[in-house]
């Protein structure tokens, strides 16, 4: 399948569905912070994968919960406030949004129940949400969303924090059925700042188990090896609705595929705005006993302080890269082991290359390497680097 | 025990131990780089730990295997260089320093071999020491050392990388027998850039078995309770000496008091000279199922890039300190849990508390605590924060 990825269209781009994205008031700003996307059928199967924080914010509890049917006819997400560690009243909130969102599409002609309305959230954890402004913004963004048949990119711009552009793609497979996405944040399992939500769509007809399987399978591989400071949001979220309205079925391995290059698309544009990012990093550990084991030693890689720092400063400082290599759970021999940037060796049979110092890593990405020699295990995991600008945007964030 | 800890001595504050530091050129800056502390005796027994890293420098790989004797004679080491990754020659250099400095302190008329001689590197990783200014700034040292009783901060400042100030620290028992000890760097276990390294000598009698037990009770409650950035040097070590010379035999309990206190305080002083500090963290998890619970969970915070940049910024972000804690690998109930800054409650059962946004987090010294409520595990983890400078200082380190 070599179908392109298209970075214009996100969640409408399948038949069957509708978006919009308002500004209720929620952000100080002003800025669009109320997005729904509606499966207009005629399925309404649905999967979703969660943070695995214990500390959940009310509307994971809640999405959670709903998504248990295999079912969902709305999605409704709001940014300027997280609505996480809010306690019995925060999860009210969330329960109301929902009413709401289902008594507003039931006026419009479109009978939901609050069951079938999913609610993400993000912003600053910890306050309460302006309910009154998310309310009046339910009515609102029901009624723009029924104006027109696509509202898809303002309901990408409507999740957005410190996300300087909204991130959405579709993907038309050439036996006509469609997946979109769209998504903001930057990462999953262990994401950056605030949340990472995606909400994906598709027309083709797939049963929730099916969805589930490709939804899992993908996020397995693409949002979970995705991590910017090995901080694990409360509020993740990734949803895919099917709306079967392309009248195709397609067979799970085609499913599994388009999925996949959808969140894998959107991954490399959350990596690529991530916060105070200058660098985009790719680390692939390989000769690992196990996939498992390469996973954990990039993902120890990618959270290591003083490797992220030295590539913000394009030094290929592989010295640092071994010591955090050397911290993994499992037997390793430093004497087997090969590190490289960019292609170029720079550690092998136990010593420095000659040259290792001089590689150029001023481009804005780089590829690190790291050969075990023990057996078959390989895992690439994305991150960014430890910049200025990271520390200058999060040493802010709640003032 | 109230005896004071007096900052102005050091590794020969007890009877029986002389030192030097010189400058033999290993540092282009031409700064002191390289350190000797001989212990005279009567005694000679020794203990130490080492980094856990997989990755060991050459300098480890051999103190390690000296220290299986359980006798100690010198200590010689550099800065400059960490001698780490650098193969078969590198230990060769380890050894042949090992070995001048044995001929050099037979000179002088203190026989010594080789396999009492233990050596400490710190500097840059990957690069082999210009063994011919070692070796001559071997020759150099023990004349040093010759000349006079006392050049404990000499050495101390000899063994620095980007430290700003020497550390070292002495007590006096009033039973007639000294604790002393000096150190670099900024952790153990999970130690901030490059090393970790101290020395302690004490006059007190006491066995191989003796020391190694209060080293080991001392380092796990001090060393490895300092987190600065998580990563873990290729070569952490703590090497503790006693020369007999008081010829006062402590109980175990009064010699593991005052080595704890002489670690504690050199833990502070790391601390508060780590990498672009400009906050000294005192992170304190209770309520725990146990202690290690307790630890693991403090460690987690201390090395959460999100709560450490928002204490950068004196913002007391609760949120980021729940977020963290979900994280832990035991079963938590967010309802339950209390997080304090400074003392003032900014969460409790279940929701922010009033005013917890306006806690006065602008002073250098910053106490975060999280009560579980599950249990009686406590521990107390130091770190710093995630600052410009820290970036800065990391980001050109090799270059």
């Amino acid at each position: 399948m070599t179908a392109p990825l298209i970075r214009t269209q996100g969640v409408t781009a399948p038949a069957g569905f509708r978006a919009a994205g308002i500004a209720a008031g929620i952000k100080a700003s002003g800025a669009l912070d109320l997005a729904l996307v509606l499966n207009e059928g005629p399925d309404h199967t649905a999967a979703g994968v969660f943070t695995r924080n214990q500390v959940q914010a009310a509307p994971v509890l809640w999405s959670r919960q709903v998504l248990t049917t295999g079912r969902l006819r709305a999605v409704v997400l709001n940014s300027g406030g997280a609505n996480a560690c809010t306690g019995p009243l925060g999860f009210q909130d969330t329960h109301a949004t929902a009413e709401a969102v289902a008594a507003a599409l039931s006026d419009w002609g479109s009978e939901t129940g609050a069951i079938e309305v999913a609610v993400c959230s993000t912003g600053l954890i910890g306050d309460r949400l302006p309910m009154d402004r998310v309310l009046g913004g339910v009515t609102e963004v029901v009624q723009e969303m029924a104006g027109g048949l696509s509202g898809g990119e303002e309901a990408a711009r409507a999740i957005m924090t410190t996300d300087t552009v909204p991130k959405q793609v579709a993907l038309h497979h050439p036996d006509n059925w469609t997946v979109g996405g769209m998504a903001k944040g930057a990462g999953m399992m262990a994401p950056s700042l605030a949340t990472m939500l995606c909400v994906l769509t598709t027309d083709a007809v797939a049963s929730a188990e099916a969805l589930d399987t490709a939804l899992r399978r993908a996020a397995t591989r693409t949002f979970d090896r995705l991590d910017i400071d090995g901080s694990c949001s409360t509020n993740d979220t990734v949803l895919l609705l099917a709306s079967g309205a392309s009248e195709i079925t397609p067979t799970q391995e085609a499913l599994d595929e388009a999925v996949l290059r959808v969140c894998d698309d959107l991954c490399a544009q959350l990596q690529a705005d991530a916060e105070g990012v200058t660098k985009r990093i790719a680390i692939t550990v390989s000769g690992a006993p196990t996939e498992d084991d390469a996973l954990g030693a990039a993902r120890l890689l990618a959270r290591d302080s003083l490797v992220k720092t030295a590539l913000f400063g394009s030094d290929p400082n592989w010295g640092r890269v071994l010591a955090a290599v050397g911290m993994v759970p499992f037997t390793i021999d430093p004497n087997r082991i090969t590190v490289s940037f960019n292609g170029s060796p720079t550690f092998a049979n136990g010593a420095g290359a000659p040259g290792a110092r001089e590689v150029d890593l001023t481009g804005p990405d780089i590829e690190v390497s790291v050969d075990l020699g023990l057996g078959t295990g390989r895992a690439t995991v994305r991150t960014t680097d430890l910049s200025h600008a990271y520390v200058e945007e999060n040493s802010a964030y709640s003032s």
